[in-house]
């Protein structure tokens, strides 16, 4: 079967267009016709080579929203014509301790969407059965993507943390992920903090449930908040002022990191003193993911996002680029 | 009252004959004649103003066994002549949030032994009733000492991280603190690595507990532990490699500090993919401290300690300076 799809032959944020044969279907996949497909920060690593794995010819998306088209012959669970949304992960081997634990995203033998395969910004898209999620009826699916990779990003640590409605949290970068961490966190009834380089996205971040906004270039601002979070959720991709943040944690506090900074650099005794610590986390797995869909359907959130057409690919990914989506781009397949 | 003691006048680990008057008991305080003292490398960073928070003349000594020679009239839980220890706090609010929620060690209103008072190189010594805690029986009261600072910073870690005896767990540093980890994490019945920079200290180490042993300046000998450990406990003061031993972190492992190290500085994507984290504590809570009381006198386990009279404190200190001490020197009170 021939895909339609926009591709990346080198390095680089020009797309073109570009056929290929997906061979046959494995017996525990499923094909997908895409209708959406979000557009992630990711996307742009991926397409530069920042992260040293993209294979060229190389197609991106990964916050896929689309109608099941093809049923390998062990899925069970999925019909041919029911909509579901795919993320970042399209396989994991389901034996390892990570998959038997409820770990999938963890899972070393695993395989991503657009790492190991070619990603949706094409026609159809393929993966393993279990990781294609049923959509909830009544979701949003023109704006669902974005929860299938940056939505689940931030949704995991909430829930590996085990945060709860007397808990004040942080969300350091009011963007793709970080709009969502709001969405997610007012529903939670936490005390919400948005950190954000950029002053103008104070009422809206207030309007998306921010209880405080704090311009993070301000040490002063920051000060005012001094051991005030049990956990901040650090969406940014640039290098923060470490011992800064952390001094805002408070004892036994977390930092959370799910942006893809480089290097953390900070003294050590802060975390000594207050128990606080710092982690991470990649996506979620399968079972937080049909939380995280139950949860958006009973709260009614759906992303923030923009639309445009497959077709306007490379104006869509300048337009990320400048940092001018608000908050997520969703592209519509017109292929 | 009058206090004898060994005093530093000036920065350096030179100690002398020193008297001080102890001034009138408070309702909920209590005084103890000092049997043994142990010396924790605190002590030596504390003698060499190291952490700008000495105050001169300054009396080291925080890990202390003694009899209760003075009841508060509002103590209600300790008797004149019963035996007890005492460790780094010497006074906690119990009103604030940390100490209603049990972390008494995280108390921002607290005091501490060797800071806001005099220490424990010295025949007597004042604390608040509640950070004395009665010595079980059976207990080698002679080595106990090292248990009140050393034996509560290592086992903190383990009991607030959930370690149980499925959990692999490391300890980087096999001295004062870190030969206690060993003891512990035996009796918890983990599998046991240990990293230490002496490989000398291997026979040793394996005798205590460890099951495996690793010579911390082996790139090679480490890679055999990538993603192995759920728990890593350092009890260094050096800096390490940051990122080869994040690299030994098991999928949701976690790295917690209990070593004076000054900063840490670590690539962030093997937090991220990994849902690794770092993470340290201050000793630990009254609560924690009892526990491990009852653990220790339960095991059977006791600090293996060098014993020094009070009066040979500069010998004492030399002998710990040169990294001679096996593992912990206690001082018997002679004044």
């Amino acid at each position: 079967m021939i895909v339609k799809a926009y591709v990346a032959k080198k390095p680089g944020l020009r797309l073109e267009s570009f056929q290929y044969e997906l061979g046959p279907l494995k017996p525990d996949e499923v094909d997908i016709d895409v209708e959406y497909c979000g557009i992630c920060r990711s996307d742009l690593h991926m397409l530069k080579n920042d992260w040293k794995m993209t294979k060229y010819p190389f197609v991106p998306g990964h916050e896929i929203i689309g109608k099941v088209s093809k049923v390998g012959s062990m899925v069970t669970h999925l019909k041919k014509g029911q909509r579901v949304g795919v993320g970042w992960r399209s396989r994991s081997c389901q034996t390892c301790l990570q998959c038997l634990s409820g770990y999938h995203n963890r899972c070393p033998n695993g395989e991503d969407v657009i790492v190991e395969r070619h990603g949706g910004f094409a026609n159809k898209v393929r993966c393993q059965g279990l990781w294609a999620f049923p959509l909830p009826d009544n979701l949003d699916y023109k704006s669902a993507g974005p929860l299938f990779c940056g939505g689940i990003t931030v949704f995991n640590p909430i829930i590996q943390n085990n945060i709860n409605s007397t808990n004040h949290v942080a969300v350091v970068g009011i963007g793709g992920l970080g709009h969502l961490a709001l969405l997610f966190l007012r529903a939670w009834g936490c005390d919400i903090t948005a950190f954000s380089t950029n002053p103008e996205k104070e009422d809206e971040a207030k309007k998306l449930g921010a209880n405080h906004f704090v311009n993070s270039n301000s040490i002063k601002d920051m000060k005012a908040f001094t051991n005030a979070f049990d956990l901040i959720i650090v969406t940014t991709n640039a290098d923060i002022d470490w011992d800064s943040y952390i001094s805002t944690l408070a004892p036994g506090g977390k930092m959370h990191i799910v942006g893809a900074v480089d290097q953390m650099k900070a003294t050590v005794f802060p975390f000594i003193s207050q128990e606080r610590s710092i982690g991470g986390s990649p996506t979620g797995g399968p079972a937080v993911i049909l939380k995280m869909l139950e949860f958006c359907q009973r709260h009614r959130i759906k992303p923030i996002t923009e639309e445009f057409p497959l077709s306007k690919i490379n104006e869509a990914l300048n337009h990320l680029e400048k940092g001018k989506a608000r908050y997520r781009i969703v592209l519509k397949n017109d292929l």
